[in-house]
């Protein structure tokens, strides 16, 4: 898989993707960033008078329930159904599952829309599976990363979804298989919305890539990579977050390719 | 012009002009930054129980609709109707101008309301001329730069504004003349949001330049050197969305004047 | 005091406190940033569906007005009721109080609901005390810097709050006690929304330091002390805002306790 992954970053910058993101109030202009860095055009747009035909136009949905409220999670539902109806892709991003039964409602009715992807640390996806009622028991490992995988293996089977549960490695879970991604750098963990910025490119990514586990690890590979180089140059997650931007534009395949951390 | 322009850019810095920005929450933080850093005093504010008064107490209007909805629609249609009243400046940015029948009859509202400036890319400023419906047929040159400039002649007239298309040159358009900006790298094109602060610029000069032309040109020149000078040092477009707003503050006469590329 | 404000910096670091932010969309994600820099764990959330469990489940709450609407306005005052009930701290951030009468309605309704601490520039905390309608009369000094002093002293009393009215000279009063931060740089007033971010580290401290005047104080410093040395090593406001994150991240305690300028 090591090959085509390189690929697959060209081809995003090649056909440069419309991704339409509805997404949290704090990551927008950071996502934005990324996604025209990766080489993709994003569209940040919510209204309800419109999110239909923003579905239509792109290529693939991001949808991020960071700061959802009542409004935005109506637009979410219709643009998520509206997704399935036209068979594009789309990406969950299901930041703060399990802090409220508000988030947890919301989630319930976007993981029933089939969510091409859905990405989250490691206690949101066990929150999330938990959600998914039927699984209540099946959620009994003691052991946390444990316990995560069996709940992204559960909502992988269940919601025909490939999972990816983000963490100081990253592990892409799909019905058949299991990768290990090994990059990244502790500080990113002090960056605000890396994870929403991966789910952002997961976007592009599954917007023209056809095999979407190596569309979801290609994301996720570039984006560990991208923060494990900018870590070096940053003295602080100010700067770590810029040096990300800048890395995810200017990227090479040699550094790609060298500092690659997959297993399956 | 080419004297005068550099005035501007100090009337600005002098008079701090308060910008009310109703604008979207991709680019809040960056145009807050961009308007700080050339001398201005943004407002960033939207509440309907409040907008009167903060037109009121403004020196322009910056009204942009990249993330429009249906509550930011009736804001900013109450703030326009407000800014005429008072005869006070502002500025339309028509983000995604034609990509939705939505974005267009929110357009068609307040182009009604005659915008001082109206700034958009060429497509977006074609799309503005086409939803004002008697110019359907007027918009037929095959050309796309033709096409744009006939677009804004058009709006420049019906709509009694100063018209700028930005792009690789940038084109300001008024009822008697055309200027050509040369200004800029295409780097800038992978930062999410420069047109908006251009526009947030803009509302700053028109605040406190009583030639609407020469305010739309002094803005949109400083923008574009002070792009020019940032992407020397900019390894990607993370550090020169931040390297812009260092050289809007930290711009020299000399700096200006030296890169400054105008036609007319 | 000076020694126990680094071992308050130590305390936040290693305890990580819950900040829940409904703050303004200019800030959310320089404010978030600033928050995992200095240790703390930040939640942004404001929908009326969750606001109750958000308050719960956080250590403290951060409730600013900069772009208020109805909407969250409503928010708001669910989030410092609940505080109060829970006995959670809560800081208020006046953002533009006195712009609008809208404006002095909400801060009027928040500010019977005991904020913790209320943080404003010296404009912010005049307008603040004429809002308490009974102290009309009490704020008439000549000069703006007493004029400031008199009234974040009645709305200590009254409001039984830690005010702190932030400026050249940051100064921290309580019922029986003025502390005077001279820390900070000039640059700093042109990155939009430092005084959020010294509000919603504010929330970090006041959430685990039991003394809450000490709590202020040391929020205060910090970000004097870091604006401070990272203005050194910034050419322009973009820089600032980045480099001052860095350092809220990295910062000794020799540097710290090296800067420190304070007075009683």
């Amino acid at each position: 898989m090591e090959n085509i992954l390189w690929q697959h970053i060209l081809h995003v910058r090649k056909t440069s993707p419309l991704v339409h993101n509805i997404t949290n109030y704090v990551v927008m202009n950071t996502t934005a960033n990324a996604l025209l860095a990766i080489g993709a055009s994003p569209i940040m747009a919510h209204a309800k008078s419109e999110v239909l035909e923003m579905v239509t136009i792109s290529h693939a949905v991001v949808i991020n329930i960071g700061t959802v409220d009542e409004y935005w999670e109506a637009s979410m539902l219709t643009a998520a159904k509206k997704a399935n109806e036209l068979q594009k892709p789309w990406i969950l991003d299901s930041v703060g599952a399990g802090a409220t039964p508000y988030r947890d409602l919301v989630l319930d009715k976007l993981l029933a829309l089939n969510p091409t992807v859905i990405r989250g640390n490691a206690s949101e996806i066990i929150s999330l599976a938990k959600v998914n009622k039927e699984n209540t028991k099946g959620v009994d490992s003691t052991a946390k990363s444990d316990e995560a995988i069996e709940a992204a293996l559960f909502l992988a089977n269940t919601c025909k979804s490939v999972v990816c549960i983000s963490g100081e490695t990253d592990i892409v879970v799909s019905h058949d298989q299991f990768i290990y991604l090994k990059n990244g750098h502790p500080m990113m963990t002090k960056v605000t919305g890396l994870g929403c910025t991966a789910s952002a490119l997961i976007g592009a990514f599954i917007a023209v890539v056809e095999n979407k586990t190596e569309a979801v690890t290609a994301a996720m590979a570039v984006i560990g990579i991208a923060g494990e180089l900018a870590a070096k140059a940053s003295p602080g997650p100010g700067s770590l977050q810029l040096n990300i931007t800048d890395k995810l534009y200017n990227i090479t395949e040699q550094e790609f390719q060298h500092h690659l951390k997959i297993e399956k």
